[in-house]
C-alpha cells in the first residue's frame, strides 16, 4: 500500500488524512503539538469559524459534513452596533442563506476522529518535523523517544502558517515567500448567558465596528458568545496602551459600552488572555518534488471574510479532483493542484485584507451603507444576472479570483447607477437587465 | 570597552567594522565561511561591482576610498552591441562623471584587512551562527572547537541575503518579510586578453540587449573582461533549454556572435560555472531589541542599477551618522537608522527591477532611446534644474526615494514634451526654465 505523510493534524490536515484515506493510501499523521483531545483548551483561545458553502462541500465531499454541522450555529445576518447601542441587521444573502458559526477545536476534534475511523490512517503526536528530503520524499521527526525517519511516496505539508516544511522550502532556492503582518492584534474575550439565556441574538454575527479597531462576536450552542477585539498594537486606542485597569474600563465605557455590560469578567480576560497576530502569508510554488503545501502552510489569511478554514478545505477538494483525474502521476497531481489554487488563494488573501476595512470602518458609512442596499436590491431582483461578491465568496462555489473580479465590476456598477440617478429604474426589469449585460461586454 | 558584534565578514561587515573601530568599540567580527584571503577563488564566481557615488562617499567617510580606487577601472558609459555586432555608445553623464568597475573579492579583502589593521577589531571565521539570544544581546556560533556563547551591547546582522540573524527575527513574531525570485538566473563566462590587449574598450560597461534577456561585461585591470549571461531558466531561450554543447553554439551564434569570437573557452566555461538565482529581499523592522540589519540582510536587491553594494556602504554612512548624533542611546541610533534606511532600500530595490528591464528591453527601443536623447540634451543644457535618475541614483547622494520619485517626473515631462512637438525649444532657455519648473508645482 502506497505510503503517504500528512505533516499537520490541524483541520486541512485531519480532512486531506480523510480524502486520502478513502482512496486507500496508507496514511501517516504527525502532529508537532499533544494530541488536543487529552488535554483542556488553554484560556483565551477558543476561537470560531464561520462554515459556509465551500467548507461544507468539502465535508461532503469527504462523507462528514452530517457530523460536523450538527455542532453549528447558523448566523443569518450581520448584526450591527453603534456607539449609543442602537442594532442594525444585515442579512447575509437571501432567505435561508446563512453562514455557520462552530468551534475551531470541536471541528478539529471531530475531522481528527473521522480520520481516525479509517484502519489505514494513524496519528502520530508529539512529532516535530526536523528536515524534509525532499530528493527523497523522507522525512526525519524529533519524538520522546528520540529521532525517527520514514521515506513516503508523498508528503502534505499541513502544518499551519509557521509551517515548518515551508521554512525547509524557503531555505532551498527559488521559492517566493512573504509573511505580511497587520499593525492590529487581536484578544479573546467572552460573553456568558444570564439565567441560562443568550444576551444577544444567536443567529447573527455581532459587530462594533469603530473606524481603525472593532468587536465582534459569534455566537455558540451553549448560548455563549466568543468575542473577538481587533485592535492597533500602537496609538491612543492600541493593545499597547491599555495596561491598567482603569484604561480598559475607560476604553469600553467609551467605545463598547453595550457589550462592556455583558461581559462579567471583562478585566480578568483582558489581562489574562494573550495578545495574538494578524498575518498573511503567501509563497510559491507550493509543490517541491513529492511534497505539497496545503491550507495555511500555503496561503494564510487574516480571519475577516470567514474564509480561512473554508479555503483549506476547499484546498483538499481541488487535491482530490486531482488525484481523480491524475493518480498514480503524483508530479501531475501536485502541479494542476498548485496551477488551480494559487491565484483563487491570492484572491481570498487579499479579499479578507479588504473585509477588514468594510467591517470595522465602511459598515459605519452612510454612502457605503447605500451602496450595499442597491447592491441588495439587485441581488434580490436580478438573482441571475446580479451576484454581490459576498454572496460569490460565502454562497458559491466560484473561484475566488474570480469573485474577486466580479465584486470590484459590482462596485463600478452600482457607482454608476448612484453617479446616473439610475435608482428610480432599478425596478423597471427590461432597462436592468440590459444595463446589467452590458457589464460583461 | 563596550562590545559589538558583527555578524559577516562580507562588504557591509567588514566597512561596518571600521566604523565602529573608529569610534573606539571593541568589535568582534564574525564569518560563516573561512578567510578569503587564504583560499583561491572558485571559477564562475568572480563578480565585478560597480563602486559610484554613494559607496566612494562611504569609504571616504571611513579614510579607505584611496587603498579601494586604485584597483578600480572608469567605465564612462554603456556600449550597446546589436545582433549583428554594430555599436552603440551612451554616456553615463557628463565628462567626468563615470562608475568604476571593482573586483568583488578585491574590494572585500581590502576591506578586510583595513579592519583588521584595527587594534579593537578581531575576526573569527568558521563561526556559524546558531542562535540570537534578542533579550540577552547574546550570540551562539558553532565553531570548529565546539559552541561558543558570547554577549554584546549591540550586534549589527551584515550577514548577507540569507541572514541568520534575519531568520531568528523572521520566526519572532511581527516581522515582515518577502523573498522574490526573477524567473531569470545568471551565469558568469569570461572574456580575455589577446596577446595581452583587451579585446574591447575597458572604459565601457558593455550590454547586448536582447528583449528578455541580455549579457553585460564589466572590464578587468588585467584586461580581461567579466561577463554575465542573464536569462529566464524556462523557455526556448531558457538556461533549462541549453544543456548540450550545439544548443550553447547555436544560442551564442544566434545572439551573441560578436561577443563568442572573443571567448575561447566559453563551451567549458558554461558547463562548468554554476548558475544562480537573483532575489529580492524586504523586511522590516530591521532592529529587534540591541540587534539591526543592514546591507543585503535587511534588502538583497537585484544588481541591475549596479547598486547593492553602494545601498549597503550607504547603510554604513547612515548607521554612524546616527552614532554621531545619538550615541550613547543604542536604541536611538537603531531606530533612526531604520526610519530613515527603509524607505530608501525600498526605492532602490524598485529601481534595480525597472532597469532590469530598461537595460535588457529598452536600450534597443528606438521610442526609448528618442526619450533618453531629450533627457541628455536637458540634463546637459539645463544641469541644475533637470537631473536624470541615473545621475540621481548613481552621481548624487539623494536620497534613493527621492531619485526615484524625480525619475517619474522627468519621464513625464519628456514624454509631454515628445507629444507636445516641443523638441524645437529646448534650447530656448527662458522658455524650457519656466516649462522645467512647472514641474515642481
Amino acid at each position: 500500500m502506497e505510503k503517504i505523510a500528512v505533516v499537520g493534524a490541524g483541520l486541512a490536515g485531519s480532512l486531506i488524512s480523510v480524502f486520502l484515506a478513502r482512496r486507500g493510501f496508507k496514511v501517516d499523521v504527525f502532529e508537532r503539538r499533544s494530541d488536543m483531545r487529552n488535554i483542556q483548551q488553554s484560556a483565551g483561545r477558543s476561537i470560531n469559524l464561520a462554515l459556509s458553502t465551500r467548507g461544507i462541500k468539502a465535508l461532503k465531499k469527504a462523507g462528514v459534513a452530517e457530523k460536523i454541522l450538527k455542532h453549528a450555529l447558523p448566523m443569518h445576518g450581520r448584526m450591527m452596533h453603534e456607539v449609543n447601542g442602537e442594532l442594525k441587521y444585515q442579512p447575509y444573502g437571501k432567505d435561508g442563506q446563512y453562514i455557520n458559526s462552530i468551534s475551531r477545536r470541536l471541528l478539529n476534534v471531530e475531522l481528527m476522529n473521522l480520520a481516525e475511523d479509517f484502519e489505514n490512517v494513524s496519528m502520530y503526536f508529539e512529532h516535530k518535523c526536523l528536515n524534509v528530503d525532499f530528493e527523497n520524499t523522507q522525512l526525519t521527526f524529533q519524538t520522546n523517544m528520540g529521532k525517527k525517519t520514514e521515506s513516503y511516496s508523498s508528503i502534505i505539508g499541513s502544518d499551519g502558517a509557521f509551517s515548518a516544511l515551508r521554512m525547509a522550502m524557503q531555505t532551498s532556492g527559488r521559492f517566493n515567500f512573504s509573511q505580511d503582518y497587520l499593525p492590529h492584534g487581536y484578544k479573546e474575550l467572552n460573553i456568558p448567558p444570564k439565567s441560562g439565556q443568550a444576551q444577544m441574538d444567536i443567529n447573527s454575527l455581532h459587530i462594533w465596528p469603530r473606524g481603525e479597531f472593532m468587536l465582534i462576536a459569534l455566537p455558540n450552542p451553549d448560548n455563549t458568545f466568543t468575542c473577538t477585539l481587533f485592535l492597533p498594537f500602537e496609538g491612543v486606542d492600541g493593545f499597547d496602551n491599555l495596561k491598567g485597569d482603569d484604561e480598559v474600563i475607560r476604553f469600553f465605557q467609551k467605545y463598547f459600552s453595550d457589550a462592556q455590560d455583558l461581559m462579567p469578567n471583562l478585566l480578568d480576560e483582558f489581562k489574562s488572555n494573550p495578545t495574538s497576530n494578524l498575518v498573511t502569508v503567501r509563497c510559491y510554488p507550493w509543490v517541491k518534488e513529492k511534497v505539497a503545501l496545503m491550507g495555511d502552510a500555503s496561503h494564510a489569511i487574516v480571519p475577516f471574510y470567514g474564509q480561512g478554514m473554508n479555503s483549506s478545505f476547499e484546498d483538499c477538494v481541488i487535491l482530490d479532483d486531482m488525484m481523480e483525474k491524475y493518480l498514480p502521476n503524483w508530479d501531475k497531481v501536485f502541479d494542476a493542484y498548485q496551477e488551480e489554487r494559487k491565484p483563487n488563494a491570492d484572491a481570498i488573501a487579499d479579499l479578507a485584507l479588504q473585509n477588514f476595512i468594510e467591517m470595522r470602518d465602511l459598515v459605519g458609512d452612510k454612502d457605503f451603507l447605500y451602496q450595499k442596499k442597491i447592491e441588495h436590491r439587485l441581488c434580490s431582483l436580478y438573482p441571475e444576472q446580479f451576484k454581490s461578491q459576498y454572496e460569490l465568496v460565502t454562497f458559491s462555489n466560484q473561484p475566488y479570483h474570480e469573485a474577486l473580479n466580479k465584486g470590484q465590476h459590482n462596485t463600478e456598477l452600482v457607482q454608476k447607477i448612484i453617479k446616473e440617478n439610475l435608482e428610480h429604474k432599478i425596478e423597471e426589469r427590461d432597462f436592468m437587465e440590459s444595463f446589467l449585460a452590458q457589464r460583461d461586454l
